[in-house]
């Protein structure tokens, strides 16, 4: 009820501030069963790692995870998986100031007014730390997709006005931007380095895919797979929009323009063309399915900026500590996982919609 | 589980099919106290009703609802309240075709496959009818909202690619289309006949504004207030696209522009300007939450279109029965709900956020 | 989180005042192609209904059952199934009188507590006809459970000091107080008898047997097997306690009598007695699993007795209106649907327990 | 829904095996502004820990509790609560042998069914270490209670069939029975030697009671406060019965004699008598809440057992490792521990059921 869990049968609980003693997660419900190890989880931690580009806070942390349950002889045993991730470089003395004011586009104000007063200290509760834990969490659950033969693939589709022209894949992790373009790389370097000579900072576009994922995932209605993936992403800080498949274009396009005609293709059904983005009436089709979060710019800017203070006052502040100029490089990775989390969930979900399904687990008639 | 249940203290419980006995909701977790008949819900229903207008569909329904429990001398009891709508003008023979083929853009196939077969008549469950129910629910928690002085209003804002230039409250409920600007209408109109004309159908966007919500509603991480409010509004068919604040032009702002600067006004903190919509950090900051809801064209057109059958074969349909040439005017008073039942169950949901709030209820000691 | 939702797959929402318009309920979770129609509900509710012996309420209720929606071409479509029964026979002038004092041992004075103010008509919510809800969402996961060939079977353990013998199935449906062992209902018969002509009422113990369970089916930790029977037990009114296996005679047993040894019975591991009521663990252990529901004797009873109005002062009152002198026989059938409906849930929950389970469903390799 | 989480709004989310590197828990959903840290948990913990008599497990284990999050400045923040306890004590070779084979009473066997295999170290996630993260929690919610002036209470009533005479609650902590009957201890320890030195446990009754809850708390229907605690405590490991107030000896009471009468008190409506245990209807009527649990004897005895082992043969087994010749004296504070966190969440759930509740938290109109 109160935020920090995620998910229905595939459970995700996660704690912890940017300057408490750890951030972490348990995983309730992942299936027994699967080979997991540190290893699996830390090569998603990497990539969201602080300190790695010119373009990422040079906070260092090592964040390394250590999984405290749930494996036994390298497998997942169908128990809770605890994972921490020590704090180690908490400089706390930069935020001893904010502690008197808020600071604008940041949830100091709010956090206040909810609870009476916040941990200060690098935004506590409320800062980009937090998706450690759901990125530990969403290593699981690609782990557990894996095995299905279903993969989550997000990269940078935009910085700022720069958008890329080509979706080359190996590209992605050629370059500390996560875009499957080199030349917008480029364009985007310089739209950086422009940005955060002026003290200021840029927003961008996190695109991400899901293949193999197949029909009937998904829960009509309310549970969506189109709506549970909104709220996954928006509900990761900085999310401004969400689109699905043709997204707002849709709104423009005209029924027969949008609508997706089916056809037969190898005995199978399947769709022409993918404006749904993967879904339709909520529910997975068979087809890859598309998503776009809309980040805004990093609002630590060490611009000088217009805010109050605590006893009232107007004032002018100018933010210290380390912060990125963008938060999208380091977001592609949270995006993945947040995917990952609310595909594994839906297609567990989605075990015992129907009574044939039931009987394969239990009746063992088809062995 | 299923899908057809939301919120957490303020619940809601959907069913029925377009062409069943009936469509309903119930709601649990209503406060006891509150003044509501069946008029205050009937009044939201005759907003979204057929056959108001050139724009929706002939299908005649009354549409009327039955308030079946939780109401004792005029006043909600704090228990459920089950409210039931019946079909009235339910013309199968209009769908019995459509039992043999996968109707594109629509939830035909995808229900098929997660459930094994389906009620083909008019859509059964993925119709435009279980909206109803969010809509009746909606009513109720606008009324409790009301009791609070927070008001929450949908309009109207493109569609198609004509978008209003002004926003003037008094011009909504004036016209058919919903839009707070009568030049847009005209316009509007034009599109719509055109597009009636070919057989085909037009999508556009719906815009919501919250005003009177109080700082401090959202719960950090996951069940922020914008994720919530995401997962609500792309729960509603045929929504491919949210935003809020800026929303996807955030991602083209920088952290200076984009910031809203706090300042005292009246003694109290407020923002210069909101960007942000209403919210930072996941949680309301006491200025306008300010949403959009892109929706895609009917997918229901009479153009022919290519599909294929059960038999596995590559068709040519046209769709019959009554349709809507476009979902939006219609939709205002959907998304309006769904953003009343998803503000007032997070702010039933803060109420216990702080030890100070608990005793303000239990303690009586401010009396 | 109000309280009239339960189960997490099989989710069951209730609604309904004893004299408002109806009672029912929304079965949402319900796996799509089970046979389903008005009368596996209706024999159920037959089981419950009002007027049919000396020992039930003379009230007259004919408690039809209507489903409204989830149903097609007589089968389970995976969507909510909502059953309605409407209130025919109330009286509430009966009750116009105990609006104004509480009654002993019923739930007036808390709801007045709770809500403000309640329907105080025949008790309003917290009557006996809220387990109309129940019984009919219990109807619908006993079909299901059939499929699997599972079966769950109540009937009267104990009236008063009055306790079974022999345990005799055909004889549950032979007598009107669902006892198995014929000369018990003589006995019993007598004490009800001899308690009614005082305008007092009795108590008594429900037993209920699942045969047929796979182990394997429950949730370490705190959603045991169980642990979810004792909610959905108490949760029946008039319940003041609950036991599984040997219940409170375990807790004077020593561990070597107290444990069940495991053999090998036809090339199955078996259990050698069953103290343990069927779990090891929380989890089924594939042999019987054995409830018991002790009720207290119906709080409505004729004699005089000792109270406060609302105005603060102490009165005696006798109580009017039409009530059993015994919950226990009407209950038998509450029992078997609150069982079967836990027993569902939890088994829909344990198919994503273990990856093999998942590929079974999603991988079709065994086919 | 995998069962390792309790709670709607005080949240418990729990992880860790008997010989894994931790065991702890995650509280979401505290209210921010309650006086906290680790001495508070720590109290708790040591009530459970072992090795503290001769009675219980000759394990030593620290049980060291550290907070990593959500308190700060020695307050809680709102914000999830994570705390651990690191196993220091794992002589897992003890276990090696259990492997091979299913313990009786025990889970082995079950869960080797649901998931496949099991980490059979110690129990693993079935192990007692488990309700270390129950208490921890546990500490947590009394700490809130305490602020609004309600107290938990846990205590031995009987061990075998010596039962308690008087109740002297000074006495609790005077004994490593935490008998409040001085007499009693004596006896219940020469039963307890007894069996030891056969080789063989004992099983007994923990009572608990809760001072000071308000009348209100609880929610209709299926979320009582009596099955909610049903739950609760049937959810610790060996637990085979629950009660509440009478209990099972209400079902042999007469309806007259187990009602409790109403009268004004200090101008209050109070109960004379409290059959009821402080609830009717499920919701609590502002007497003392009394309820009881009944353990099985310890499972892991030294006398020889018949079983069966993984490759389908009978054989007899003598168990080894380190274990309670009784449960009951370690698991009364897990009984309080439980008891605590149900009823603070019902607590906090309540506090929607009004609007005037509703209007007191947000519109400072009483101020």
């Amino acid at each position: 009820m109160a935020g920090s869990i995620f998910g229905n049968i595939f459970r995700v609980s996660t704690f912890g501030e940017s300057h408490g003693k750890a951030v972490g997660v348990i995983v309730d419900g992942c299936p027994a069963g699967i080979s997991l190890n540190e290893d699996d989880v830390q090569i998603y931690l990497n990539r969201r790692k602080p300190g790695q580009s010119d373009y990422s806070t040079p906070r260092k942390e090592a964040d390394e995870v250590e999984i405290l349950s749930g494996i036994f002889e390298g497998k997942t045993t169908g128990t809770p998986i605890a994972m921490v991730v020590h704090n180690t470089s908490q400089r706390s003395k930069d935020y001893s100031d904010i502690a008197s004011y808020y600071r604008p586009g940041h949830a100091d104000y709010t956090f206040d007014e909810k609870y009476g007063f916040r941990d200060y200290r690098g935004g506590g509760r409320s800062s980009g730390r937090e998706t450690i834990a759901r990125v530990a969490a969403g290593a699981v659950a690609a782990k557990v997709l894996k095995e299905l033969n279903i993969f989550v693939n997000a990269y940078t589709k935009a910085i700022d006005n720069v958008e890329i022209d080509t979706y080359n894949p190996e590209e992605i992790f050629k370059n500390e931007l996560f875009m499957p373009d080199a030349k917008a790389v480029e364009k985007a370097r310089k739209v950086l380095d422009e940005r955060r000579a002026k003290g200021d900072s840029a927003g961008g576009v996190v695109e991400c895919r899901v293949n193999g994922l197949m029909p009937g995932v998904g829960e009509p209605v309310f549970d969506k797979l189109d709506a549970e993936l909104a709220k996954a992403i928006v509900s990761i800080g900085a999310v401004k929009a969400f689109e699905i498949g043709d997204g707002i274009n849709a709104a423009k396009s005209s029924g027969f323009d949008n609508n997706d005609f089916f056809s037969m293709k190898d005995g199978k059904v399947s769709k022409e063309t993918n404006h749904s983005g993967g879904t339709l009436g909520g529910i997975s089709d068979g087809s890859e399915v598309l998503i776009r979060a809309y980040f805004k710019p990093t609002p630590s800017i060490f611009k000088e900026q217009k805010t109050v203070n605590k006893s009232g006052e107007d004032i002018f502040v100018k933010i210290k500590g380390r912060h990125d100029p963008i938060i999208v490089p380091r977001a592609v990775v949270v995006v993945e996982a947040m995917t990952a989390i609310t595909i594994l969930d839906l297609l567990l979900r989605n075990m015992s919609s129907n009574i044939e399904n039931i009987k394969k687990v239990y009746s063992y008639e088809c062995k």
